[in-house]
């Protein structure tokens, strides 16, 4: 089954101590379209202006991505730059340029309308309600967030985590929402805010679900050498709908699975700068980190 | 099989930000010991002074433990005395009072000198290298330490850990031993200074093994109520020596399971000040916590 896939579609111009690489495919849809093309079909909604370079839009085509929701239209890209220190865990922001994503409004294609699966990747909480409005009867609805929409569009997030099924959010954002520094009782306290099931990312900790059949603590793939983890968080999320979209049964029963294929794509994207290296791995390595991560966990 | 723990023995003043509990019962051989004692006979070597109370004696022995090489000497027992900030991760030392500590050299009981496994728990390095001296052909060694030793006792350490099976450190020691942030790279840099086994402890995110059959990723218990952390990492090696004494088999085909039976017993520790909780669990409630892990990590 397909997955529909909103979020930011930006140009990334990102610093490490190690390199720079300007004007990078990125934002969110971008990384989680990607992620989770590699198990399922996948329907792109989002904005970008007429500099967006033709290899970008060749490089969704290459992933089987249907891209006839993506507006292109006058005007510049969502250009954000970043700079990350010593240790890949601190970055902080030097330029965010909003480009056409200022008036961007998401419009569904027709046949969008229909996806089973939706990922509403980070994007501001108003245009995933927007998005929302215009699907008929999605069965799997997953949100994503990040802590900029914590500060200037809480009450709209809070509405939005009423209508999903799955949030998803990092642990200081998770602390943040719910003043709360530990992990199970700000589980139980975004519960109680609405979805059935809660997952928080923890970086290199891994990340922990709460469901209906209790915690699932999957690990992060460990990683000798991380590059850039900028998009990490969105290609887990987006690896993690693309593999439930590809299972049949239950979602219950699929999603722990899923949650560590969402856990080997991210490794991918950390290893590369940008998604160049996700873009250029394949199903079967995916599969073989699975097979490792489950051979690290057995005992 | 029996486990010989040496370490030090305390007396524990904690402070959170909601209660003060002063000269409980503590120290690493402490904590180790009790956590051992639930899966196999310990032998204990430590040193007390005559304020030490007689309830702790009293409790020790209901746990089985052997005193033998426990010595009680004229002065006082070592003090420490530590405050928690809210989120429980970060504590100050308010207090360190060495005591009879100042002048212990560990005489092992002939009858010690035979014990299979070894627990040299935290304290300085060259007492954990005393009492290795005087063992005959011990099966396993751990070793744990803290960043204390690192900073003042470094060569020391840096010989121990080439004479130990297993070397166990949190992740910050690990950064600061390695001078490494990445704990892959952290652990391989620590396998070349010695040991077959290094396991990282990650407090509420687990730890980590590696040994010959690559890298185990262990979950910590997730608990609602953190009431006081000191002695956790203790309880975990303690819990997972005496673990690996009560198993036939190979160390490489226990080491896994130990390792969650020390997450298990930790958790205890977590929820009670000193070892109050510790104490008062059992066999059976540490197994129930075992199959719960077992359940969390399963996909």
């Amino acid at each position: 089954m397909s997955v529909l896939v909103v979020g930011s579609t930006a140009l990334d111009s990102i610093k490490t101590p190690k390199a720079e690489n300007p004007r990078l495919l990125g934002g969110s849809a971008s990384h989680a379209a990607v992620a989770a093309s590699f198990f399922a079909p996948v329907k792109l909604v989002g904005i970008v202006g007429h500099d967006f370079p033709k290899r970008y839009v060749a490089l969704y085509k290459k992933h089987g991505i249907d891209l006839e929701g993506l507006q292109i239209v006058e005007g510049k890209t969502f250009h954000w730059a970043g700079e990350y220190e010593v240790n890949m865990n601190n970055r902080r922001t030097l330029t965010t340029e909003l480009g056409v994503f200022e008036t961007f409004t998401p419009h569904l294609p027709e046949k969008y309308k229909d996806s089973p699966f939706v990922l509403l990747a980070n994007i501001a909480p108003a245009l995933q309600h927007h998005v929302l409005d215009q699907m008929r009867k999605p069965k799997f609805v997953v949100a994503d967030t990040m802590d900029l929409w914590l500060n200037i569009a809480l009450p709209d997030l809070l509405r939005l985590i009423k209508r999903v099924d799955a949030f998803v959010l990092n642990d200081s954002e998770a602390r943040q929402l719910t003043d709360d520094d530990n992990i199970p009782r700000a589980l139980k306290k975004i519960h109680k805010m609405g979805p059935k099931y809660v997952i928080i990312k923890k970086g290199e900790h891994g990340s922990v679900l709460s469901g209906p059949s209790g915690l699932f603590i999957a690990p992060a793939y460990p990683l000798d050498k991380v590059c850039d983890p900028t998009g990490a968080g969105d290609s887990f999320v987006g690896g993690l709908l693309g593999y439930l979209a590809s299972q049949s049964g239950s979602i219950e029963k699929n999603l722990r699975r899923a949650i560590i294929h969402g856990s080997a794509v991210a490794s991918f994207c950390c290893e590369g700068f940008g998604l160049n290296t996700t873009t250029r791995t394949t199903k079967q390595k995916i599969a073989t980190r699975v097979r490792e991560l489950e051979k690290m966990v057995g005992f």
